[in-house]
């Protein structure tokens, strides 16, 4: 699924939720640990319950990666089985440069392969451009993330400008909207004014709703263009929401609680 | 191998090289294509004609996850075959919070394991913490790289001080001379006086000599301290010296010539 199709797909269904597959072998269910491969079997369940109230998925790589091989198959399991239907952000928060940058561009765009996926900025132009010549897929680069350290550099001013503005900036001027998103964190949503008057074109993927106390609302109220503009992303809060053998069931109902929320606010917009 | 046991290494070779395995498949000779796995069968043949010349190897993971499960596998036997004689550096450059940051360390220190990740310092301290944990561990931060990128951020000032400076100071201050190293590149030897004003017994991961141009001679000047304190790191130099079936042996010679200039360098200190 490529900007445009997610756009339309935000229209349609009335929500623009990402289901964060955050799936820690440690937080779901005992019965699962019996499966050939519990993370998939997770996955699997969870995107059953939910592919109706969200648009968009994004495994968070660590969790995979922490199980080696074994998790690596898991992910590549999981992107196929979530299909075209969806927006498929892989978290994976790369940031290297040149001809590095370009072994990772090919790593999630054409062997995994996701729509896109999350960029650390901190190496500058190089580490972004690779991934800005792929047709039709993503590069979502990190501005002001949703975490307490978040302010140890990320707020930091030079001439006026922090420095994650600094970021939006140069990194909105080496793409365009339908290949750039940047991370702007839920929980800070104050600061929703002044990404926009930067960027008030782009998608923002929005962490920290839900366990971390962002409130949807504002995000909304700051954060959304005539597009929406925004893709609100919950890991935890659904994942987790019960740890016996309904937690399909109840990891559906909290999306669809997401969804309904969402469709309210672009109601009233 | 943890950081003290790296300093001894560096004392008995006399070298400080650090081999990296940039082990790109359209490079290396194609007559180890026909081989099962062919990234493993370079990478074998470039240790053992180097293993006496270096004190570390440093696998670029962009180079593996490019290839997918194969690559994955290819970079667990090539660590395993590396061994623990060496410093084992996963060039990763991971950068996420908390839980997330977690499962990153449990990845490169326990699932792999190696002896030390780069790491990306965007996100401020809870991205660097969690590496802190593990003993006779190390995590390389992210201070000055050798990219023209570089300077898009990590220059920029804020009170008279650049990005890079600020995430030296930070960094320094949560863990040891022991847990924690600074990558910084010898394509700007003049900031290695600066670096060292603010770190002066960290060991610096050194990119950027060789193939980007940065001198050896200049960076052991401004960089050296009394363990040495640096690890200087050669790829394509070395791994592309030849794409014949000579491509070991020249691989060598030219690892044997950084050591000799290492050993001279080390002499006249």
């Amino acid at each position: 699924m490529n900007k445009q199709q997610l756009v339309q797909s935000i229209r349609t269904k009335k929500n623009f939720l990402c289901v964060g597959l955050d799936t820690d072998l440690t937080k779901i269910p005992a019965h699962l640990l019996q499966e050939e491969d519990p993370i998939f079997a997770f996955n699997k369940a969870i995107i059953d319950a939910t592919r109706d109230y969200c648009v968009s998925y994004k495994p968070n790589l660590a969790f995979y990666e922490a199980q080696g091989i074994a998790g690596w198959n898991a992910l590549i399991k999981t992107v196929n089985y979530i299909g075209k239907g969806h927006f498929i952000i892989l978290d994976a928060k790369r940031g290297d440069i040149g001809n590095t940058a370009e072994q990772y561009a090919k790593t999630f765009f054409e062997t995994m392969p996701g729509d896109s996926v999350t960029i650390a900025p901190y190496m500058g132009e190089d580490a972004i451009t690779p991934f800005l010549k792929y047709e039709d897929k993503v590069a979502i680069v990190l501005a002001l993330t949703s975490n307490p350290g978040a302010a140890d550099f990320q707020l930091t001013e030079s001439n006026g400008q922090a420095l994650y503005e600094q970021v939006l900036q140069k990194a909105a001027s080496l793409g365009t909207t339908d290949n750039i998103m940047f991370v702007v964190g839920a929980t800070r949503p104050a600061y929703f004014s002044k990404v926009r008057a930067i960027v008030p074109d782009h998608f923002l993927l929005v962490p920290g709703v839900g366990a971390q106390g962002g409130s949807l609302e504002e995000v909304y109220k700051y954060g959304a263009n005539q597009e929406v503009g925004l893709i609100v992303n919950v890991s935890r809060q659904i994942l987790f929401a019960s740890n016996g053998t309904d937690f399909a069931v109840k990891a559906g109902e909290v999306a669809k609680d997401y969804a309904i929320q969402m469709s309210k606010l672009m109601d009233h917009a």
